[in-house]
């Protein structure tokens, strides 16, 4: 059905020019008129896709979660547990341009959300969608003892998202300064600390905690 | 000097009629006659105070970092160290109905200083002082052995400042759902977290790890 297919890509050459748009200046400050040249269409012309601008703000994240959803699919492939969870998170971090609009988009999006119940709602699916992932993974992580039986896996999801959120954030504010690298380096610490203790290989390893700080060595259990 | 006072009174007030618009409807679709009306100036009255909407914003951001800062160093007195940190980080967190405006106006500001050298700069410097702050905080617990030696402070920095972000984008999109308290364990959380394990006390405990696990008992040292 080739009309369908042609509405679904105008539809998308108008959120793709939103983006643009939002990157260099802001989405608050855009008219109707400027996304629509950007877009190349005429003035009114995005009116039968997009009838308002919240509908378009909508659109334009919507589809930030669309990617990093069908991106993280495409990375995580047979993986489970903590590392499809760290594939996941890997795919909302603004690592590199195309993930840095889709993070200064988000942000575009909240400032009107927060004062917009029917976007707000939009933004509380999506973490949903995401808590959901996650949940999933870390309980089948939990199951074969891969995820710390300790943490409480609400809070670490509530924790993980936080991180990725406010490392967004942050992104989009610095221009300069902490790299790239930095930002992935603070989300692999945040998982690795969710692993469990090492699992038993052929190169034993002995130490022992005396109030504790680990002393390594022999010992033998006194009986 | 009573007419600097009678000036920055009524600095204030502009900020705090903005801070309620903000709340209510959002920065970006407010007019500087809205703003002025809600402070009970007239139209254009408000120009010898701010001349533009982003002279505005800016002062409205720095105002909530001003008094998250002062609030802060109220809470601190004499504390230092990682509790120190804690009680910087909980003024930031939207605990309260002033914490949750403060969070708002915050978001406003972001999204128009993604588009704006200047207020960038000015999220920059705010930021860097509680770095700073933080850094200084990190510095005093690790001499006295309170914070994990194994742990970078700008990363452990770095992570913080993103939760605490992460959970200030998160509460002002977060109308029902989480709780307050759910946004201070996880707080709570990762300061424990950095907390060096306990020095020996009189009731002293011995352990072994085995492989990473720990088993519980009294053990000599082969020698």
């Amino acid at each position: 059905m080739p009309k369908s297919v042609d509405h679904d890509q105008r539809r998308i050459e108008i959120i793709e020019a939103t983006w643009r748009i939002v990157a260099r200046g802001g989405f608050a400050a855009a008219t109707m008129r400027q996304i629509a040249s950007e877009a190349g269409f005429a003035n009114g012309g995005t009116k039968p896709y997009f009838a308002t601008k919240d509908e378009l703000l909508a659109a334009a994240y919507d589809r930030t979660f669309f990617l990093v959803n069908e991106r993280a699919g495409a990375a995580i492939g047979e993986t489970s547990g903590l590392d499809a969870v760290r594939l996941l998170c890997v795919e909302m971090l603004p690592l590199d341009q195309q993930r840095a609009i889709e993070s200064r988009v988000a942000m575009a999006f909240w400032d009107r959300a927060a004062s917009s119940d029917q976007l707000r709602k939009l933004h509380a699916d999506s973490y949903a969608i995401w808590r959901h992932w996650m949940d999933n993974e870390l309980t089948a992580a939990r199951r074969r003892g891969q995820f710390s039986a300790e943490l409480a896996i609400v809070d670490t999801i509530d924790e993980l998202l936080a991180i990725v959120t406010g490392l967004r954030v942050q992104a989009v504010m610095t221009t300069a300064g902490r790299l790239t690298g930095d930002r992935l380096r603070i989300l692999d610490r945040a998982i690795d600390r969710l692993r469990n203790s090492p699992q038993p290989t052929s190169s034993s390893k002995t130490e022992v905690l005396v109030d504790g700080r680990r002393v390594a060595g022999e010992f033998f259990r006194r009986s």
